[in-house]
Formats: C-alpha cells, structure tokens, sequence
C-alpha cells in the first residue's frame, strides 16, 4: 500500500521507534515516578529524555514545561480551557482544526468570547485582521501553524510578534508542522505549543503535549494521582506535575523520543526538503491535468505537504475509494474535522480528497498517485 | 528483578500483548476512524474488538458504551466532574485515591458537596455509613473495588443495591481488580466503571476505560476532531465520540485487548485463585515476624493481592530501598497517593513498603520476599 495519509497519523515510524517502545514494555515496563525500584528510575528517567529532546528541538529551556497528553487535542482542550475566563476574548481563525473551534465554541456559553478571523480562498490569513480584532479583554491567540486541509504555513512569527506587543498571550497547534518545519518558542514568542506525538514527530499514537511557557495560570482539567505531595487532597501547582494525573503512557512517550531523536539525527531541514521536493513535483503534475482542482497556496514556501484536490464534481469519498480499491493508495477524503477550513476553501460541500505526504515517502510514491489521478480523470 | 508493584503497572505483560501492539504499530499503523482506506478500517476495527472483549468481561450489552480514556484518572475525572453540579451532593470514602478525592474536593468550590465516610482501621466500609449519609441531593456513590493501600475489598454489589433504592448512581473504581475480580455491571447496579488499561488488564501503559451505562447526562471535558459529524462546530451527543476526541492510542487499546483476550483465556477465577494463592501465603508466613505490621484484612476472601506492611519503626522507603538494592525486589514504600487511607489505616507517617501481586508472579517470589523481609528484620 503506498500510503499518503501522514496528516493524520505518519505512517511507518522510524525502526527505531518501534525498537525503544518494545524495548520499554519488555525491560522496564515499571511505572515512572511513583516507585523508587531502579525499574520506575528508568522508566521516569526514560521519559525525562524525551522532555529533553523536545525542548531542543523546539528551544525550550526547561523540560518540566513540556506536559505530556493523550493526543494534541487532549493540550488544546487543556490550554484554552484553562486558561480562558468569562469575559476573556479570544482570537482564531477559520482554518482551525475542531480541536481548537469547539473548545473555543462550547466556552461560548460560559461567556468567553471569540473572533474567528475569515481566511482567503487559498487558507491564509491576513496579519491586518488579527490586529484589528484585539480588544482589551483579548487574552489569547491561537492558531494553526499549517492548516490540515490545504496545507496553508501560518505566519507564526509574526503574529507572535503580534501577540507580545499586545500583551497577549499566542498558542500554536503545530499538529500539521512539528518535526518537520522550525519552531523556536523563544524567537517566535511562541506562550503555548500544541502538538501530537504521532504525525511528524514519528512517535507512536497516544501520544501528543505541551509546552506552557513558565508564568502563566491554567487550570488543570484533571486531578489524581501524581507520585508529589501524596499527602495532599490538593493537585500540586509544579508542572509538569499539575497537569500531568495518574500513569503516563511510558512506552509511547519512550517511542515518541526514539522519534524524535530520529528527526534531530536525519536533520528536520533534510526531511522538510525531502517531503518540499515530493509535494511539490506532485502539485506540478496535479496542475497538468484540466479537471483536477487543487486547493490551497500551490506553492511549497506557503504550503505543508498536505495536497487537497478533487476530480471536477466527483464525490471526494468515492475517489478515495477508488484509490484505496483499485490503485492501493491511502488518502483522507471528505471534511477533514474543519468545518469553517472548508467553507473558506470552497469544498465544503465536496470535501476534499488530501493527500499528505510524510518523511517516509518515495518519489515512486508520488509517480503512482500522479498516475492513479490521471486515470481516474481519465475514466470520468 | 523480582516484580512486586503490580498494583502501580503489571508487569511483564503476555506475550501477545507485546506482539499484537507490534502488529498494529507496523502492519496497520493509520488513524482508525478518520479515513475510509482499508489500514484505517483495519485500525478501527482492532479498537472496536477490544471494545467487545471489555464487554464480555464486564457483562456489558453496547461496546458503544465503552469511553477509551488516557488512564483511569482520566476517565474518573471526565465521569465526576461531567455528572456532579452545584448543589449535588456525592458519596465516597476514606479509602479513595486521589484520583476519586482529588476531583471531589475540586469540586467543592463550584458547589458540589461531598461526604467522605471513615472507613475501619483494616479499611473495610460499613454499609450503614452510606445508608445513613443519603440525603436528597445526593446524585452520585464513588467508590473503590479493592484499595490500593491495602487491599480490601469493597462490597460492591451491596453498595450497587443501596444506590439503585435510592436512586443514585453508582460508580465503581476497578483500578485494583478489573481483570482478577468478577465484575458484572448489570447485576451489580455498576452505572459507572473506571478501569486502568495498564495493571490487572494487562494492557500497555497510556490505556484505560470508563463503561457508561446508557441515559447518564454527562458532559464532555474535550472537544475536537471525532471523524463523525464533521460539518459541526459542536461536539456529537452519540458514545463513544463523544468522549474521544483526537487520535486514540491505536496500539496501545489493541494490545488491551489482548490483554483481555489474555484473560478470558486463562480464566479470571484461576489468575484470582493463582493471586489468591500467593498473597495468602505471604500474608501467613509475614504474620509470624514478630516486628511485621500488615495492614488490611489480613483475609483473602476480604483482600485483593496488595499487602502494605512496615518493619517496627523502620522508614518504608528505607525498607523499599534495601529490598531493591540487596534483594532485588520491586515495591512501592510511602504514601499511595491515597493519603486519607494512611489515615485510616494510621500508617499517614510512616507510610507503607507495599507489595502487589500479579498474574505472573510464582511461589518462589514470594519465598524470596519473605525471605528478603526475615533478613532485613534480623538485621534490624
């Protein structure tokens, strides 16, 4: 199966990865920071050097600030939630994903206010309309760093920018981007970063985090069990203890360092060219052919390899499904859990057929897929 | 490594626990539910298996009803502080974990009132204490199957019959026995299970479970991406989406299921009986050191396999360190993040050196912790 669906989940993962998750359940499958057993030391000191990782590839000083979570969804829901106030305002856009719209929807009704900023055709966002969207009661900005319908690079720098002038605070989801574009929380102002464990970071599912700059007040969603202050009936305020309750899943987390020791050991810049070149000669190709209607920037600087299409007026689910049945290729077709992304691109209706191209990729790969798209218009 | 600290993770795990997590991560590695390509289906239809085998377990009619959650403090949050509002009242007791108490006290500033029953210095609950603490605003029973401290066993089904005359829910917290001890929702009036994946299970770390009966109003603590109802801004009413919200740990439910599978293979009554076994003869040979103190029933038709004990005065992580140093055993000392049941059971200073059984634990690991515990009281 050549498989082209790495936006939702990166498929295969590294060796690697697969080797340290066995290796943690098979040689020390203890569990960390409860038990002082020299299993539990390793199994926390394991999970100590996958904060460790994280925080160099993305510049952040102190691993205690990197809170590990189920998915990216899971820190989300965590960061706007806690954070946000009745009265608080906030700022997204319409390229976000659900995990960020219905949190910022269902706060609604407690009285925090929002403003999802109307993006352009090709997803992307005008800098002009978050400045004058700020209002006193403004606390947080969060957006998307690469849209997962059309693949649309957010300016994130510049809006943190943005965000610092103003005193407020910015949250990046980089579910589409960590592990393969640069983030540097300190040079892009960067309060809050979302991201999952297993898409471009090439760890395992079950896996996502956090990382909450020091300083700032979020209210823990959950309480229980986090080997500090046992004595306590109280959660303790120490991250990453404060948000992180009960066992954590060792393995994964074993699995998503192994991942991300892989990116850091190949170079992120040599995956991001390796995945730029594919998309790009596949958007080249796909631009060849009349009926297929590509959505999105086009073009590799302003775009992750996220490809959405569809196939004049065909059904985004039955192409998926011929590509799936006949030529053996996994896509994603219909609304990719962003609603407003779709009626900002037109395809709301349609959906899309995306697309999405991971570091284990081959030009043989995108030959096929080229080919299968032509046949199917061929077909029609 | 003599492994003792099976209440905090089990381990090792089967065999096929290892090799179906394996499987999934290399052979069916996509995102379950999201697209409509055949490892995405393959993905979602693993995760639905493991959703019957937990049904069959618990005697459970809907495998919809079964919420996949990061761990059982995850799924003991989203159940408390879903269902409880200002001005309900929620009953619980003295032997809790904090991932039951910790929320519960939480709640008390929005409102929700608590009461905390005192359990018996052995850590059993007298049925009338509940009966007696009823009062109309009472919503909701908490309890413990079998505490982590020190064992006892919970008459869950007695409690069951008192919550269903009153008219209140029951919610079961299974994280000692789920997988060793018979557990029947319906004819134990369970509304509410929470279990870990990751101990008697015998699943991987970064799995656990919560059954929601049908008809209980509880509200969601996450939004996001459910690959159902996509055109939506708000979150789907239908279970299990939702509760899960983001990429579920794919691998990790899958080799839950195994686990399970495990289980109803070996039998639950003889992994019980084989646990039963083992712990009985610890607990007679230990009682015959005079300087021992055991905590608990000291009865193993009242006692799941979790023996807490000191040595005379002695500090617990003192003896813990020893047993793992010279004697090569894994225990847990302190406090068990359940400190109102080092209350109980008066051991809140000195904390406890606890021993925890599992499946796969055998006689000569036993013989070698009596042995282990005879030489560090001689040497005292």
């Amino acid at each position: 199966m050549i498989y082209l669906d790495n936006a939702a989940t990166t498929y295969p993962k590294p060796n690697m990865v697969y080797e340290s998750i066995m290796e943690a359940m098979k040689e020390y499958g203890a569990n960390p920071g409860r038990s002082g057993h020299r299993l539990a030391l390793k199994a926390g000191r394991a999970i100590f050097e996958t904060r460790e990782l994280i925080c160099k590839l993305f510049n952040i000083d102190n691993p205690m600030n990197i809170i590990f979570t189920y998915n990216a969804t899971d820190g989300l829901n965590l960061a706007i939630k806690g954070l946000l106030k009745p009265g608080d305002h906030v700022i997204t856009s319409s390229m976000e994903h659900n995990s960020v719209l219905r949190p910022i929807k269902t706060l609604e009704k407690v009285g925090v206010k929002n403003t999802i900023i109307d993006c352009n055709i090709d997803g992307s966002i005008n800098l002009e309309d978050i400045k004058a969207n700020i209002t006193e009661d403004t606390k947080l900005i969060v957006t998307t760093h690469g849209s997962n319908v059309t693949g649309t690079l957010f300016p994130i720098k510049e809006i943190g920018k943005i965000a610092k002038e103003n005193d407020i605070y910015y949250m990046v989801d980089a579910a589409q981007t960590a592990g393969v574009y640069d983030i540097d929380v300190k040079d892009m102002n960067i309060d809050i970063l979302a991201f999952p464990g297993h898409k471009s970071l090439l760890g395992p599912q079950g896996t996502g985090g956090l990382y909450i700059k020091d300083g700032i007040d979020i209210i823990q969603m959950k309480e229980g069990g986090t080997g500090s202050k046992s004595d306590l009936l109280t959660q303790p305020e120490m991250l990453p203890d404060k948000f992180e309750s009960g066992t954590p899943n060792t393995p994964g987390i074993v699995g998503l360092g192994a991942g991300v020791r892989y990116i850091l050991d190949r170079g992120i810049e040599n995956i991001r060219k390796h995945e730029q070149d594919l998309t790009s000669y596949f958007i080249e190709e796909l631009s060849k052919i009349d009926i297929v209607n590509i959505y999105g920037p086009k073009d590799i600087i302003k775009q992750a390899p996220v490809v959405s299409i569809n196939i004049g007026e065909e059904d985004s689910s039955e192409v998926s499904y011929v590509l799936d049945k006949v030529f053996n290729i996994a896509v994603r077709p219909g609304l990719h859990c962003a609603p407003l992304s779709h009626k900002t691109t037109k395809t709301f209706e349609q959906g899309t057929v995306r697309f999405s191209i991971g570091a284990f990729n081959t030009h043989h790969d995108i030959e096929k897929a080229i080919e299968a798209v032509r046949n199917i218009c061929s077909e029609i």
